[in-house]
Order: structure tokens, then C-alpha cells, then sequence
């Protein structure tokens, strides 16, 4: 089980404002048949899944704001990928939460 | 208003587990007195302030793993500045979810 | 033509260096058998070519890790995919050295 | 010793371009008065220096785009700090270099 934190960065926005840009990358998650389950922070969206699985995510969410006119792209991603034990969102914050 | 999302990563620990250090950061946090609002996600901490602020908490934060004897450390770190309207996390997760 | 810039962290290393892992990647880069470019910076792995194709490398660069027995990966990946102008590393270093 | 690997970007720029603001940093880098080095490469800019100097200077790049009027700037920042050896950027690519 991986986890994918995501930022995409749309470059040559009229505006400085990209909440439509976020708001379509979680419309499509939230009709996305897979998988995964996902997140909403201030600062990212974060997906959790198969690895594989999770960079096809990656592509298609990187894609979005290209059908929307925009001309270039800079996405940023942190990938957290642990074998030895289930790495899940929620196990992660009880791990930090049980430690304070 | 400025908001970072940080990630330290220590290398060179014996196991895989970081949430000690990850604890850590918050048990600093929570004693931080200064003119921030700070929340745990799976993948990072977020922090928001004043910029200079923020980056003397990052430099501290940064910092912590080298007090417990690690070698080197791995920070990583996203800013999302905005000038033309107040970027707080409320605000910002508001101004997405008002349009799903 | 997009760009990717990784940096791929094992954690649960004995010793802080990474070196070994770096070099494990570029020997798997110099031995693939596709349409890109690579260089290796101080700080990261840069990546030239079609997303789909970079998605697929980054794939596999991310698992070289685990191969050689580490069980937790932290992988960083920067896009910067522009679709109105030939996007190559070689043309972006020009455009800001021909401004300075 | 420390290395940053920083990467400014103006959001609600008029076209796609952003090597202005690139050049920008490196003007004011090669003005900089102080005890560091710094690289320019196709997607970043590496400084090597002191910690404590390095995000300084971070702080004085991040500003640079407000001053040229933009009203939102994302900084992804990337810190290998080590303690344990002299951590140049000559040295890292040596170390890699020296494997393949």
C-alpha cells in the first residue's frame, strides 16, 4: 500500500486562484471507479492505493487542467511507499497521534 | 499569509518507522510560542503564518531529527504564498469544496 | 515534451548515504531502452520525454529500492509539462541564460 | 554543509513563461553577498551553503516574484542536509559518478 500527496500547478492562469482547477481533480476522483481512497488538505490531495494503480491516478489528475485550456503544468508529488507494514492514512496519523 | 507544508525525513535510522520524529515535530509545536495554526496530515505538517515566521519554525523543525543523533536529513517543503486575498487553510478548503 | 525531476530517498538505511541507490538508478537509466534524456544533478535525477513514458520510468526507478531489500521508499517527483512550446532541458537553460 | 534545491513559481502569470523570474533569482544570486554556491539547472536552482544562510537566501528569492508584481508565488524547496561528511554538491555527484 502506497500513498500519493499531489499538488498540480496550473501556470499561465488568468487569475492567481486555482480552487477550479482543484475542485475538478476531485470531481474526478469522486467518480473515479478504482481502488483508492483519497484526501482533501489545504495544501494537496492525498490518494491512497496500489502503486501502480496510483500513478495512473497521477497521469489522468495531471491531465486536467490541460482540457481546460491550460498550456502548461507544474505537478508535485510525494510518493510514501512501505512494505514491511499496511501504510494507510489512517494507520500514519494513529502512529504519530499515539506517540503524543 | 503563507502556508507550508513540510516533510522531514531522517536517513540513515535503523528501521523504516519516522512517526518518533514525526511526534516530535508536533511535541515542538505544541510548545511553539508564536503566531501560527499547525495540523498533522498522513504525508506532512502544515503550518500557517507570517513567512518569515514560518521559515525560522521550518529551520527549528528541521533541526529536531540532528538532536536525536541522526546524520542527515531529508526536509521537504511546499509554500503557497498569496498576497491578493487572506490563504488561510479554512479558506482554502472552503473555496474548494464550495465548488463539488 | 515533459520534464520529471525525482529523487528517490530509502528509509531504514544503516548509514546515511544513499549513493549506492542513486547509481542503481542511473545504471537502470542507461541501460533503458526508450525515448529519453537523462541527467543526473546534485540533488536529483532529471527526466526528458513523453508523461506517459516518464510516469512508466518513474515506475520503475521507484522500485529499484525494494529490489536491493529496503522496505520503505520516499519518492519526490517535480512535472513540468508545457504543451505550447518545445519544452527540452536544453531550450528552458537557454531561455533564462539568454536573460541573465 | 547543506544543499537547497528551490524552484519558484509565479501562479497568475499572463502566458506560460515563467524563465523571466528565473532569471530574476539568478541575477539577485550572483549579486548575493555572502558564503554560497549556487547551479542553475532545467527544472531548479541549487544553492549549497550554510543552513541557517540557505534559508535566508530562500526567503529573498520567494519575495523576488511579489516584487515584480505577482500576487501569488508556490516555492517547492528540497533540503539534503548532512552532518556526518562534507555534503558538496561536487562531492554528492563524485559520490554517484564514482559507482557507475
Amino acid at each position: 500500500m502506497a500513498i500519493v500527496d499531489i499538488t498540480v500547478i496550473p501556470v499561465g492562469t488568468a487569475t492567481p486562484s486555482v480552487s477550479d482547477y482543484v475542485a475538478e481533480i476531485h470531481t474526478f476522483l469522486k467518480a473515479y471507479n478504482g481502488d483508492i481512497k483519497f484526501q482533501l488538505t489545504p495544501m494537496s490531495t492525498l490518494i491512497e492505493g496500489d502503486i501502480k494503480e496510483l500513478l495512473e491516478v497521477v497521469r489522468e489528475i495531471h491531465e486536467l487542467p490541460f482540457q481546460k485550456g491550460i498550456q502548461r503544468v507544474c505537478t508535485n508529488i510525494r510518493i510514501d511507499d512501505r512494505r514491511d507494514k499496511e501504510n494507510t492514512m489512517e494507520r500514519k496519523l494513529q502512529a504519530v497521534q499515539d506517540k503524543l
